[in-house]
């Protein structure tokens, strides 16, 4: 962890709501770290619904292999979560290590390993061992709590600076439900995923693959529009469960994506996901300001995206706003280098409210002194119109500083 | 310019000999820079054979252009090179300001606009103004002498700490030919084309369409396998001529890409590229390490290449080098993204002569101390078996320092 919170950070946190059916335990085992929780175990209390989206990497993690496997069920008893070691390119012993924890955690929660998930993070390529905390499963599994998810935040964080958060409580079918969200992430943070790790609950009774499809189509507008460094993790895990318990209650059990009763859920759930997406940037490594990157006017959406992450991804840009330098022409270089359809004499660039380029020059009106004082700001709003379609898309991320080269170039000592 | 001369610069430089039909002339025009060179002048005494490859960017500066434009002809005259400005995204201004210089070069050496080629670089976005030099180019061309290819490599330097040349000689049907080249490049280097400028020079009489597929082919294995951070200038110039002065010698006119006589000249070709091309990430912005990614294994050469880059460009790979912190796990997590074809237990990962992963693991032998010694050193080779087919690339960065983070965050102002 590093020494100072990020300038970035919240100003204040929500109060976490308890949902029914799911109880949080942490515990110090010194895996990496020491003098802080580093073992977050979520217990459901019956089968809980759970969908999950994971890195693309072609080298996953040992627990991304694993959850995926058990996903196919669909159903949740336990999650199981370290920090301090990503049991990543361990190989056969990452196996081991995965098998070992599922069964001290069925064991403890009383279930079979296929109901179990697992993610870890921190360090990868060294093995890790299941027996520095496999054996405090149990005594976490009896003195779970429900009210704990700020405990469960901080368990899992790395270089993070800060814990996230995100809670929304929507009616669902007359009833209020509610959803509560965790993420950890700090760098190795790139779209598809970003580098993270994120465990979303809630307790209205919506079918396994009904979850699936919501978190597919919430990941896209939130983790997949953030990017620190470009870089993607072979850990990335972002899981949605529902215990269901809103039932008894009265709410209704919802089992077809296309039931309207699902509209105002939906929408909540790309809140809590957008709000711990924007806290990752926020915790970027080394960061020092945000970074919106809108980019309006491109031949398509996903065109427009890919030239925001190639700004948003450009080093140039990135230390030039730590340098508080509205250097727009490196705008200009990565809007190019994008190979996305484009014409330099149709572009427009605006940093916050003021046009600096207009039809492929520098605005007329251009005032470096006005600019330059934008520059100033902890949030900083790039935008890109292309001038060729309807296009568009906006993506976020920070700066790079001297801080990221300093946190990286010593991280794994 | 830095301050201070970047500590992988070339212990020596080689003597630059005189090439037969071309001057140089440089001089101190103050476009930018105060108290050095920042105009570069070549004059061919008659008519050169040119060849050229430029920028991919969507968003290419008026010099690229102008370039273009004229290279259908294969013919020049002169070439007009200023540092400091990089006449890009100027608009209508900037095409002024490429027409007025030309028409200043012509009348200067006596010929047409269509024989001039121009290239800038330095800031983006700001109009050159071209009378701040244009006056000058008279009486350069009377002035320009042979044997001052070490000026003309500091006339048209940025943010490098030294200038970059190479040259080889070489037989041509028995006679003895030279190439001469010279460079520039410090950021906004990635491949397609690196982000520099350079220039080279031959008396071996070869007609433009062979040099031009010449300097296709060699630019593949040069600057094209280089990178520094992953961004593409708007005004990558690379240009081939021939004066084909030799031939008075008695080297043979060449005029078909088959014949034999040119073995030995594109090898030599390939060399002097090669080197500009190292001199280049040698002198990467902050550089304090280079780095040889080198990938064997691979389903293809064009997978194994994008896996290279995906390896060499990661911040979290390059930060790691600086850091001397022999995090192969990263690498693991750099081939991963890559999207190319990998299957992570097949994977093996040297750092130098030191096998640090095998077969999906760290590898059994795996001394931190061994590897952590290798980290010291200047030269990092990172080789990387993805263990599936016979494809393999090699390419070339340099460390992610803090210094790159100091010198573009306030490059501009």
């Amino acid at each position: 962890m590093s020494a100072s919170v990020s300038p970035l950070a919240p100003k204040h946190y929500p109060a976490m709501p308890a949902i029914e059916g799911v109880r949080i335990a942490t515990a110090e085992a010194g895996i990496k770290y020491k003098g802080r929780t580093d073992v977050l175990l979520l217990v459901f209390d019956s089968e809980a619904e759970a969908a999950g989206v994971f890195t693309r990497s072609k080298c996953p993690s040992a627990p991304v292999d694993f959850c995926r496997r058990n996903l196919a069920a669909g159903k949740a008893r336990a999650v199981v979560v370290n920090s301090g070691n990503a049991n990543a390119f361990t190989g056969k012993k990452g196996r081991e290590s995965t098998a070992a924890t599922a069964a001290a955690a069925s064991a403890a929660v009383g279930c079979t390993s296929g109901e179990i998930f697992l993610a870890s993070t921190g360090v990868i390529g060294e093995p890790l061992d299941a027996g520095k905390f496999s054996h405090l499963l149990g005594g976490m599994a009896k003195d779970a709590g429900a009210d704990r998810w700020l405990d469960a935040a901080k368990a899992i964080m790395t270089t993070d600076t800060y814990p996230k958060v995100a809670t929304e409580t929507v009616l669902f079918g007359g009833v209020p439900v509610t959803i509560n969200g965790i993420a950890k992430g700090a760098g190795m943070i790139a779209p598809d995923m970003a580098t993270m790790l994120s465990f979303v609950v809630t307790d209205a009774p919506i079918a396994a693959p009904v979850l699936q499809a919501l978190l597919n189509k919430a990941v896209g507008g939130s983790f997949n529009c953030v990017t620190v460094d470009s870089d993607t993790s072979t850990s990335d895990t972002l899981m949605l469960f529902s215990t269901g318990r809103a039932a008894t209650r009265g709410a209704p059990a919802v089992t077809e994506l296309g039931d309207k009763r699902l509209a105002d859920f939906a929408k909540a759930l790309g809140r809590v996901l957008h709000s711990l997406a924007l806290q990752l940037v926020r915790d970027g490594e080394g960061a020092r300001k945000m970074v919106e990157v809108h980019v309006s006017g491109a031949k398509s959406a996903a065109s427009a995206k890919r030239i925001a992450l190639s700004v948003a991804n450009s080093p140039l840009v990135k230390t030039a706003v730590a340098g508080e330098d509205a250097n727009w022409g490196r705008v200009v270089m990565a809007v190019g280098k994008a190979g996305e359809p484009a014409d330099r004499d149709l572009l427009a660039i605006w940093f916050g409210d003021i046009r600096v380029a207009h039809q492929g020059e520098r605005d007329p009106t251009y005032s470096e002194a006005d600019t330059s004082a934008y520059m100033k700001n902890e949030d900083i709003r790039i935008h890109v119109d292309i001038g060729l379609g309807r296009g568009k898309a906006t993506v976020w991320t920070c700066d790079l500083t001297k801080e990221y080269v300093a946190i990286n170039g010593d991280y794994r000592s």
